[in-house]
Formats: structure tokens, sequence, C-alpha cells
């Protein structure tokens, strides 16, 4: 009766066209093949998953609390968890009450609400560069203009913000930042925020990685220079698991409202058995004993990477060697596309991040990701080795069209 | 040094304006109060809660999968829990692979991302007259222009579609709809696919209800009749639990990949750790044993709100009798505004959800949405009474304010 029509009867929204497939996620597809040693993605060690203080928090909280667990829940979070976040914020120098802690699902989820709440079509949004890959694509459904500051070791420079001026915000990762592992100092973090104070420039401050240093704690967030034009996202993916996706957004009183909307219109309530369960392993102080234990193990395999780095990189390579956080930086010498590089890489065994994707302008072909968080030593010491040999000019011409997708 | 702003350091998107705190929600922290016995809020009943297959299933997946129910996981969705829903669609008439089924953070999620790849400013789309006021809320960011088609008991008139051409998707709950109780029947279900078909008009098929029958299984979906053209979200909020926020979404293939990136930005993926448990709750047929225990605990709160409807509530008020799902829709007499009567129901210790909220155009005040699913017959019972008490003319004049939000 009805001819079938020959396209198809949807149209998709313009925002659909900015709309990528990851490329760290159709690598980590290539990367799932058997024998393949990956440095790529950014995946916590699963030997550092609370596995045993897990079982008996969920056992607890299904014997305890099962109705309310299960539930429909409060969009802004489970109250105790929320007075946690507020307290270790206040510790760490952010005066934060509770009633502005938004639990989130995972802390992707603070980005696409910050995104949702801020950004218009075409309207400004300024980013470090590199920047953080995963903001980027939460940010580009919204279209934004993306626009990139200068940048040194430590971030973005002061006088640079001006560059920025008219941005819905300065998207923001100054503790071992994803992917470059810099880390900002006290003084620039000042500089910073008065500058952005007096540009009025808004700040979204991201901070996964902040308690996996090595060697001595971040400065303060920005968020406590100037906590009335800044949003801070923070993350339980490092220090407990990334699947249970627990984040949080600590956001200006005035603010709060909007971004509570957005996150009831997204997926009503972050899941409360998840909520309950977390805040259960963590109430008694559980983390002041189990992160010291990750910073430890992480801080050996970033000196094994750093030492297969020295012993096998070719003249020419440049990295800093990262004080906390999971990433090395690479800037192989100029001329090699590290994009064009991987399927030989692959084919060698090893894969990793071509550094391309983190810049929202002027793409940089010669850097690339290293995670040294994934896997042991011994690993990372054979995945650099075969880096290497990928970089070593004898082999230039063999492998090819590995990477299909 | 800096002279501190006088107005906020950020501008808000201009979709910020569209988003608005839930009635609902604000409805739930009034009923909150002790005493406020609440047949607004539509919360299952926890009792139907399988605490202690959750248990069992927790211990095994921390026992069995712990390294991975913990990491990050693929964004897509666990693979055998996509297969699990492809079988159960493919069993209710609907061919799926599990390519095209999309695990959500809730099926709230899934209205969210629907609008994301759908929506543009100021595109139509179309909903039922009234419609769940969630999907309002999750599509309103995306600054569409909502118009309503005309409706009757079975929902949407297929002569009615021809208004809503040109919009991106009619929006359709057939299954005991929320708020109406409304299910859609054989022949409608084929009309409208028919019509849709013809006018190249997508469908949006929220099901949600679907499986809390009482006394026959609702006709096969829409997306059964039309699959190419249709999009199907369901959800395990309301067989298994609310509070572990698992839903999923349904599409054609060649939308698929649009609403993988959508889903991505937004929070990577649902939690692995959840979608395991549940997987290995229900992998070996626990839902058949479990469901119809649901539906026979929701039939008899059904018939004892029927009955304290019949034996309380005043002449010229009508309601349908819904033969599943979770709610009543009442209609009041003409001239009695169900908003401006909920504070002297609250007063008296009930309250429930006024209708206008749910539509989209042209409210009707006089219509309120009941709750039978949450609390037990006796209090359903003493509920009504009291509602029909808030109607009594006898008390019109006392209480007031009472809902100061």
């Amino acid at each position: 009766m009805n001819a079938v029509p020959t396209s198809h009867p949807w149209q998709l929204a313009r925002r659909a066209e900015r709309m990528n497939p990851s490329v760290i996620r159709e690598i980590l597809k290539v990367t799932e093949r058997p024998g393949v040693l990956s440095l790529a993605g950014g995946l916590p060690s699963p030997d550092t998953f609370p596995v045993q203080a897990m079982r008996e928090a969920t056992e607890r909280v299904l014997r305890d609390t099962p109705r309310e667990a299960l539930q429909y829940a409060a969009s802004e979070g489970y109250a105790p968890l929320r007075e946690w976040v507020a307290a270790q914020m206040t510790a760490q120098g952010l005066q934060v009450d509770a009633s502005q802690v938004l639990i989130t699902t995972g802390s992707q989820q603070g980005l696409d609400l910050v995104g949702k709440v801020l950004i218009d079509a075409g309207s400004k949004v300024a980013v470090e560069s590199p920047t953080y890959l995963g903001a980027l694509q939460a940010f580009a459904p919204y279209e934004p203009e993306v626009t990139s500051v200068a940048c040194d070791d430590e971030g973005p420079l002061p006088e640079s913000l001006a560059q920025a001026r008219g941005a819905r915000f300065l998207y923001l990762l100054p503790n071992f930042q994803n992917p470059s592992g810099r880390c900002m100092g006290a003084q620039r973090r000042i500089a910073l925020a008065d500058e952005a104070r007096r540009l009025g420039l808004a700040i979204v401050e991201d901070n996964p990685y902040g308690d996996l240093w090595f060697d001595q704690p971040p400065p303060p967030p920005l968020a406590s220079l100037w906590p009335e034009g800044t949003v801070y996202l923070g993350s339980f993916s490092k220090v407990l698991a990334p699947g249970l996706r627990l984040g949080y957004v600590i956001a200006p009183k005035a603010m709060c409202p909007k971004l509570l909307q957005a996150k009831q219109a997204a997926d009503l309530h972050t899941p409360g058995f998840n909520q309950r369960v977390v805040h259960e392993v963590i109430r008694d102080g559980f983390l002041d004993q189990h992160v010291p234990t990750i910073r430890e193990r992480y801080k050996a395999q970033r000196d094994a990477m750093r030492a297969a780095l020295e012993a096998h990189m070719p003249a020419g390579c440049r990295w800093n060697v990262p004080a906390g956080g999971m990433f090395f930086w690479i800037e192989l010498p100029e001329g090699i596309d590290a994009t064009a590089l991987l399927p030989k890489a692959v084919e060698l065994g090893m894969a990793y991040v071509p550094g391309a994707a983190f810049f929202a302008e002027r793409p940089r072909a010669n850097t690339l990701r290293l995670s040294f968080v994934t896997v042991p030593p011994a690993q990372i010491e054979r995945g650099v080795a075969l880096l290497a040999q990928a970089l070593a000019p004898a082999s230039a011409h063999s492998g090819a069209a590995a990477l299909a997708v």
C-alpha cells in the first residue's frame, strides 16, 4: 500500500555532523587483536581495583538499604557522597558545600552537562594545546568554535588568555594532563586565575589525575583561587575503578540549578546503587590507605617507561617525565607522522595513540601518547622497544593498511 | 588587583532557558514531608526488587570477572546483554540483531541521545496529548518546537499525523502510557505505522511499561511494523529496579553510528558493573518467573485503586481503568484546577501529580495522575479517600501555600 522511501525516514540534526567516532576508540578496537601490546588506552591497572572492599560494600548495601539503593533517587546524587566530596575539597583548599556538588555518571558526563549549559552553536570555547580528546567530543555536539591558547610545559601562558576573550569558558586539565602529562605550578595557577578573573573568562577545571602524584601533591586547584568563576570536575575512576562510572561537578552556586536540570534531563540520576557502594567503600578513610598503593605502582611503571624510552628511542625524540598521572607524551623528529606510523607499530605488536587527535587546531603530526599505567614494567619495556623498532629507518617500508578503520 | 565582576563570569547557553525544574521533582520534595501519603511519583514498589538475586549476581560478578566489570568498557554496552535484548525483541516480533542495541544509562538517556542526534533548534517534534513529561524535558535542551497530535483513548489518531508532517519524529508511548495509562490496540498500531511510513515521519517508541500487563500482553511494537523508521526504547527499571539505571535503544542500522557517538560523548559507557550484574540476574530466565509476580501485585493494586475511586470520588470525575502499567489518569469536573487543589490535598495528607505538566500544548487543568504501584492497597484506599475529601466542596476554602516551591 505504501511505497518504501528510498532514503531514510529521518533527518539528522546538524550537530550530528560534528560527532565522529573517537580515534582512540577505533584504535582500541585494533589493539584488541590478540598479541598486540597496547600502550594506547588510558586504562587504569586492574590490579589497583579494590575488589575485596567492593565485595564487602555491595554486600552491606544490599543487606542494609536494598530498597533505597535500588529505587529512583535524587538527581543531585546521594547526600552522604556529596558531603564526602565537599569535605575532601574543603581539605584541599576549595571551600565547598555539599549543595554545590552534583554527582555525575563519570566525569565525561560532567563535560557533557557543562557543554549543554554553557555552549551555544557558534560560541567560542578555549582549550589547551594539546587537550583532552574526550572533552572535545563532549563539547562538539553543542557546536562551539574551539580555539587553542598557547601553552608551554605548564599549560596555558597567562598572556595567551586574551586570545580567549569572549569564550564561554577555558577548559583546563592542570594536573598531569591527558595527553601531555604536564602539571601546572602554583605560580602559573595564580597568574591564570588572576587573568581569567580580569577577563571575565570562566574556567572549567578537569581533575581526573590529581591524586596520582608521585613525589608531591599538585598545587591547590584553580577553583580555590577563583571559586566564583570555576567549574571543577572530579572522578572516582582513577582512584577506585572506572567501571562504576562515578564523577562529580562542583559549580558556583548560581550555576548549580541549570546543571541539575541538565543532569535530570540526561539520565534522571547516576545509579544510586553505585553511589552507595562507593560511599560505603570510602567513608572510613579507605582511600588514605589505597591511593598510596596506586601511586607507588604507577611511579614504578613511570620509571620503567622512562628507562625504556632512554634505552630504546632513537635520537631526535623528546619527552617530558611526568610527575604523576598516566601518560608520556612523545615528540618524534619533525617529518615523522605518528598516525602514518601506527599500522607498522601494530604489525610489530604494539599500539599507541597518535597525538594529532588531541589538538583542536594545528595538529602536530609528530606526537604520540603512551600510557604507563595499564601493563606492568616488563611489558612496558617490550612495548617501547617495539615502538623504537617501528621508528627505525631500516624497516621504514614494511607494514600497511593494518588500520582499516 | 582585579575587580570582582558584579555579574557572573559566565553566560548560559540559550537552551538553558528551556530547561526548568521538573514539576514532578518539586512535588516529590514536598511529599517527602513525613505523613504525606504520595500517589504522585512513578516509583516501582520496592517489594518487587529482586534483592536476593542481585546479591548473588553481584557476588558472582565480583568473584569471576572483577577486572572486566570494574574497567572501562565498550560504549555500545556489554555484548551478552545486547544479545539478550536482541533475542527478547526478536521473540516479541521485532527482528533485531545485537549490533542495533545500544545500552543506555536508563531509558531517560535514550531520550536524550535521540534528541541530540535528531533535533535541531527550531525543528518540529510531535508528541501525544498528554505525553511523558520526562521526554519533554529530555528534548527541551535541543530547542525543538513541540506539537501535539490529536489523541483518543488509544493514542494518536492516524489522520492527525498529517499535522506532524515535517517533524523530526513522533514520540509515542503505546503501552500503558505515562500519564494516561492508555494502551494502543493492534489495528491502531498498524494504521499509525502505515501513515507514518506514508508521510516519511520517523517514530520514537518508548516502552518502559509493556511488561506490566495484567490480562494479556500488548500488541507487537510499532517498531515491528516499521523497523526502518522506528527507534525503540526499553528499560530494566520496571522489571528489575530503577536504581541500576539500565535501559536500551534499538535503532535502524543506519542511525546506530550517530547514536553511539552521542553516547560516547555523553558518558563513555553505561557502568559495566551494572550491566554484568543485570545480565547475571536475567540470563537464565529469571524474568520469566519474576515479572509475573510484579504483574500480580500491580493488578491487585490497580483493583484497589479502582475500587477506592468508585467508592470515594465525587460525581463528575472520570477515569479509564488501565490494563497494565502504573497509572490512573483522572479527569476532574471542568473548572477544577488540579494544580491549585494540590496544596489542600497535601495538607490533608496525600499527593498526586497535576496533569497540566504532561501537555506540550493546551494543558488541561482539570486532570491529575495517580500511581497505584508504590504503596500497598490499604494506603491506596486511604490516599484516594483523602483526595476525595480535598475535592469535597465543604472544605473548598481551607488550605493554602503548603507548596511553597
